[in-house]
């Protein structure tokens, strides 16, 4: 029971029976129990939240001040840091930039400087714990920064005391879109990262899917024409070399997403065609996964979400298009809800459903 | 270190050090105590198994008579079944062919009657005990096939007096593959069942990936082209539309598989340009999934596998073109190799691997 509130934040007793698959009497004296014992607390009941006509029904979450988990994403301009507790309340966060280029151990020393400001900023106002456990978002497919990870990974958890447990930001980003966003309480999302370059995130039971070599989500290099533009990866016609952000910039003739932005809501015809086709050509790469691993969940995030629904509606047409029975049915195609913060918080996520390895973690009863 | 024997098949003394993360020492006095008591046995050595100069090691094994599982896999015209011990041994099968159109009831009660027959010859022969449980396959996507699982399981559950577990069989022959086939011992795996239509298995860790609406591994409805050739599902340029066997057919201006095969034997222009467009559609497909889901071991099974290295070939170098890093140093493309068998097969390894919901089957200590 302590697990699912863990897991997946605030819960009712309702809702832990079904996530726990206790009975109704076992999951009423557990509750009794460990709200005696001061494990969980009840939380002010919302109007409006609760269904038909009677009285909401209270919301249970773990004891707040019993853990504390800190989120640190790493882009190439800004480190975001978050803290959050056991209940999956944010308690305070902290954005610092640096130009680009910045060394790795430069952008440590900024992010461990905002950390402890942050920490006992929390500690003065809250009176919480410093922070049990660490997670971090490093940018770029990890399996190829493995000197990145551990330099960041050794300071951080050598200066806070703390485990730390570190994966790709897009991979977080989408982790924390189904915890907190866009496809809040969903267990199998496909999660796009469109910017300069596409990433992305499967996210299977809940869980990020990660791979037997790390680097499971990359939906910016699937390929859809073999005569197509180059890529970066040196290859031909993936979807990154059709949808990155200079490409349609490029081809639409402008020269900022702001601009490109602009075009599409007047309706200019170039910049409309280069939005629907760059939508078109994602909801072909998400129908393909789609049908491999049964997701009809998407998110796309990165900052081409910006375009809004000028980019989800072809996206969702083809998909709507090309899913089977069900899956249709099920289909959801959503812009990303979380912005900037999306992959600290995915950090803190990953924390809270997958305990480090060394067992550091508070577990559940 | 019961459930991995159980889960994988024999093992070394060192491949259970690996698979249970205990210390060697541990393995060594747990084997012992469990020779002791009768519940795991030494397999004979077999010359040429060890490395090295040494003598081979010793293989150790679920004492085999301690759990028979019953594998029986239905398809249109024929049901295959296997009997398997505890130590993953074939004990026993039959094949019972039956006309197209024959009813449900009447396939069942065709499978029962094999069924009998060969658990009293298996109890004859080898003084084993009745299956503990029973695998089934079944043809199609089981989501649409709801009835026809009930009356199966029911028929099957009712009169074998043992748990049933079933599944869509092109899944089951995957995940045979990876236990005693082509990608024997691999755990990340994508199977294709290429025939009329083509069918598929994604088996992540081990497991066959189901999916929450259990439509993963479709690989057969993946879109290539809006506008292409219709499909049978209503949309138009499916991957099973280009590579159906009628269609590879058609195409190659020959009647039979049998014709196909010897024409790209023989190197008939025409058979051979075929059979390679569709080897690279294929790939294109895999690709994709590759990127999405981190695979790099793929078997090729179904009735097109006879084609061998001419459909393999083409579909190998797509996929060397295509993927990442290390995925391309792992790359693996294989012919399945338990032909008629593999669906039953794989019935027997989804039950071994997992224990049915009501938790009747023996588990680890």
């Amino acid at each position: 029971m302590l697990d699912v509130l863990r897991r997946n934040g605030p819960a009712s007793r309702a809702q832990l029976v079904d996530g726990t698959g206790l009975s109704r009497a076992t999951i009423s004296s557990l509750t009794t129990d460990l709200l005696r014992r001061g494990r969980v607390v009840e939380l002010p009941r919302r109007p409006g939240t609760g269904t038909g006509t009677g009285r909401p029904s209270a919301l249970l979450a773990l004891e707040p001040t019993s853990e504390v988990v800190l989120g640190v994403d790493f882009g190439h301009t800004r480190v975001v840091l978050v803290l959050a507790d056991a209940a999956h309340e944010v308690v305070g966060s902290r954005v610092r930039r640096y130009r680009r280029p910045t060394t790795w151990s430069r952008r440590v020393a900024i992010a461990l400087d905002a950390a402890r400001d942050l920490i006992a900023s929390n500690m003065a106002v809250n009176g919480s714990p410093a922070p049990t456990a660490v997670g971090v978002g490093i940018p770029g497919s990890l399996p190829h920064r493995e000197d990145v990870v551990a330099t960041v990974t050794t300071a951080l958890s050598s200066a806070l005391a703390a485990p730390v447990r570190s994966d790709n930001n897009a991979r977080l980003a989408g982790l924390a879109e189904t915890v907190w966003g866009a496809a809040k309480g969903l267990q199998n999302v496909a999660y796009l990262k469109l910017s300069h370059g596409v990433g992305g995130a499967l996210v299977l039971d809940g869980r990020i899917h990660t791979g037997p070599r790390g680097t499971a989500g990359e939906f910016g290099h699937v390929g859809l024409d073999p005569t197509g533009p180059l890529c970066r990866c040196s290859r031909q016609g993936c979807l990154e070399a059709y949808v990155g952000l200079e490409r349609l910039l490029s081809d639409a003739g402008v020269d900022t997403l702001a601009a490109l932005k602009d075009a599409v809501d007047a309706g200019v015809p170039q910049a409309t065609d280069v939005v629907t086709a760059a939508g078109r050509r994602i909801g072909a790469v998400l129908a393909a996964a789609a049908g491999v691993v049964d997701v009809a969940h998407f998110v796309l995030g990165g900052e081409l979400a910006a375009l809004g629904e000028h980019l989800a509606t072809p996206v969702r047409n083809v998909l709507r298009n090309r899913l089977l029975g069900q899956a249709q049915a099920d289909l959801r195609v959503e812009l990303a809800a979380l912005g900037e913060y999306a992959g600290a918080l995915g950090a803190v996520a990953t924390v809270l459903r997958e305990p480090t390895a060394a067992g550091e973690l508070p577990t559940a009863v």
